[in-house]
């Protein structure tokens, strides 16, 4: 990735920089205008926004997209952003599926794709990933070079330093020591890996149910069991990047149902996560093979299928009582292929909640269902993205 | 609380209240210094820190604190901001005991009252507090007026809409519409109400064992339980403030024993603070009366009493294992009357930790012992109390 450097402090062409920089965040946050309305807004006068506009546009960063027509007057020229001076791409690597999408810079997704992951090593997945990712770029008609920025979302807490995921039960060999030198061997540089239940919360403010809310946290639950939790409006991640591992909050008393077996996996994780609904529906004499299975003979009114989905309820309640005592959040949203299915967890959920305790805690679906993670991925590469081109294209000196 | 309009921006008077400014920080920063070492530091005129420096000594902000005698030349004179330029006034509201302090702007406490709590109504606390707080006041030969801020630590989440403390079952009556405003009717203006657990956490990083640690929680155990979560160096309250009520986290299985009873304490609460400590002794056939006396016992080496420790150990990694799943901390730090005797808990408590969870966190005993609230109290006065003089009593405009 190479960022030009940027003029000395002070100089005229520091000053253009400046100028061009006030100009593209105007219409970044206020939508379209004109030359006019820009010098209005920013305070700078109408030749200096015009001078930055023939930069930037030059630059491929904004361009026109119309003209004014109601009012006195001529009509003007209206400049927005260019959503094409770069792209985002967005990897969710589950479980279940590997989705992938790529979005410009206005953050509208242009192509996307959404497979099976039926991958048995993790180096099949690194391959899978980036087959995935080069069939969704071409899809686009772009090519790697016009990425700025790849977020890829993945169970687990990357470790910088090993260059490893850590605390990543759920896929075979995905802990092991490189992976992410792998990744990055494939996906190429501006590759950023994050813990995918951060994502689903950085996705759920961005476009889902937490627009605008400061302190809530995100709980998915699927195959496993994660947690993001956004802080004063950022994601907050701990002391090591392990914030939210709510998979090894302890479950006291009697070991739990559910798959069991795997030591690395979190007490609560496997007596919440989608094998605990299998076992649990067993235990009432449902014998089914998905989680997903029992939440559609629940749908259809199936007794076992409820009484199972009923102490799910039970169980995530627990969850949800231990994360409110902790974090005090304004808001709970659950997502994934498990909590999402709030029309039947929801009552018993927050019957549940109500009894054990006091702290009574807002409980809502994401909005963004199983493309919460994705969201994320694509919200969080734009954010950098849209300074990345700026640096790389923006500095004119003439 | 009166405080001074600042002359308008741009003025000479803002310019020399700019100045003052800058020179009193520079020596609350770095130190006493001379004229000289003031404006090398700061980048002003030698004349004009010696106009501020007299400005401010004029409103006792700064005082002379000695003459340089190494190096070359003629000695200089020292300045140091002026430690009474006002006072601080910490208390630490407890179930056993009310502690209250005064500091000066240095943080140097100039008197120190600590009492049986004996009383057995809110009004009667209020009262309390207020008369320990006369008497350590003028033990510093000092009026209420010299105090420029008041932190009254207690438990309870304070609630500014209701005038009310939340979730503070343990102190009889002390939750009742009003509390706060009759707090600050005897105590004055200036007064900051804050959760007893979130001041122990700034005493221990303003203090103690967690200086320069950014994120960390302080789980202090006594009467109750609770905790006070460092996020980015500042407390982290919640959305409610309620952040850190970890005596609600759930307590799943067969109801806990202790004291039971009170709908209103917290299954965790119940399972872990003091009055557990003398239910699992009792099982482990010691009858006492106190937490205290078990710890005394396990000390002088009964069996009973290091069983009931060793429980009670068990039972508290089971608090810690939840809030590390959550918050994944830097460092756990343990506190308060049962928290801090991690000479006989520190072993079982590791033991059980790394039984529970994958994610060892670093358990460490506070440093201030029973003092920690009241340090927190202060170094959380202090921070306010040094802006608060400089806007009263700094604004020179000849």
């Amino acid at each position: 990735m190479t960022v030009r450097n940027p003029p000395p402090v002070g100089t005229p062409a520091a000053m253009r920089v400046l100028n061009q920089r006030a100009v593209l965040d105007r219409l970044r946050v206020g939508g379209p205008a004109t030359r006019p309305q820009i010098a209005k807004d920013t305070g700078l006068s109408k030749p200096t926004v015009g001078q930055a506009l023939l930069d930037l546009e030059r630059h491929g960063l904004v361009r026109p997209t119309g003209r004014t027509t109601a009012g006195p007057g001529r009509s003007a020229v209206l400049y927005e952003p260019d959503p094409a001076a770069g792209y985002v791409l967005g990897v969710d690597i589950g479980r279940q599926r590997i989705r992938v999408a790529v979005a410009d810079l206005a953050g509208s997704v242009v192509a996307r794709v959404d497979e099976r992951n039926r991958c048995r090593s993790a180096s099949a997945v690194v391959r899978e990933v980036k087959e995935l990712a080069a069939r969704t770029v071409s899809d686009a008609g772009l090519s790697f070079d016009d990425l700025v920025v790849k977020v890829v979302g993945t169970p687990g807490v990357p470790d910088p330093r090993g260059r490893a995921l850590r605390h990543a039960p759920n896929l075979p060999g995905w802990e092991r020591p490189g992976l992410l030198d792998d990744l990055e061997a494939e996906l190429g540089p501006g590759l950023v890996v994050e813990n995918d239940a951060n994502l689903a919360a950085v996705g759920e403010r961005a476009y889902g149910v937490a627009r605008g809310v400061d302190v809530f946290v995100c709980v998915t639950v699927g195959t496993g069991i994660g947690m993001g939790i956004v802080v004063d409006g950022r994601l907050f991640r701990g002391a090591h990047g392990a914030a939210g591992e709510v998979g090894y909050l302890p479950w006291p008393g009697a070991a739990p149902d559910g798959e069991g077996g795997d030591p690395r996996r979190g007490q609560v994780e496997a007596a919440v996560a989608a094998g605990s609904v299998v076992a649990l529906a067993g235990r009432h004499g449902l014998s089914v093979r998905s989680a997903r299975e029992v939440f559609a003979a629940a749908e259809s009114g199936d007794e076992r299928a409820l009484a199972a989905v009923r102490d799910e309820a039970e169980r995530l309640a627990y969850v949800v009582a231990a994360v409110v005592a902790v974090v005090d959040p304004e808001l709970v949203v659950l997502g994934g292929g498990i909590g999402s299915n709030t029309d039947l967890l929801g009552e018993p959920l927050r019957a549940a909640l109500a009894r054990t305790t006091p702290l009574a805690p807002r409980v809502v679906a994401g909005e963004l269902g199983d493309g919460a993670v994705l969201a994320g991925a694509v919200a969080m590469g734009l954010r950098s993205a849209r300074d990345l081109v700026f640096d790389r294209r923006g500095a004119v000196t003439l």
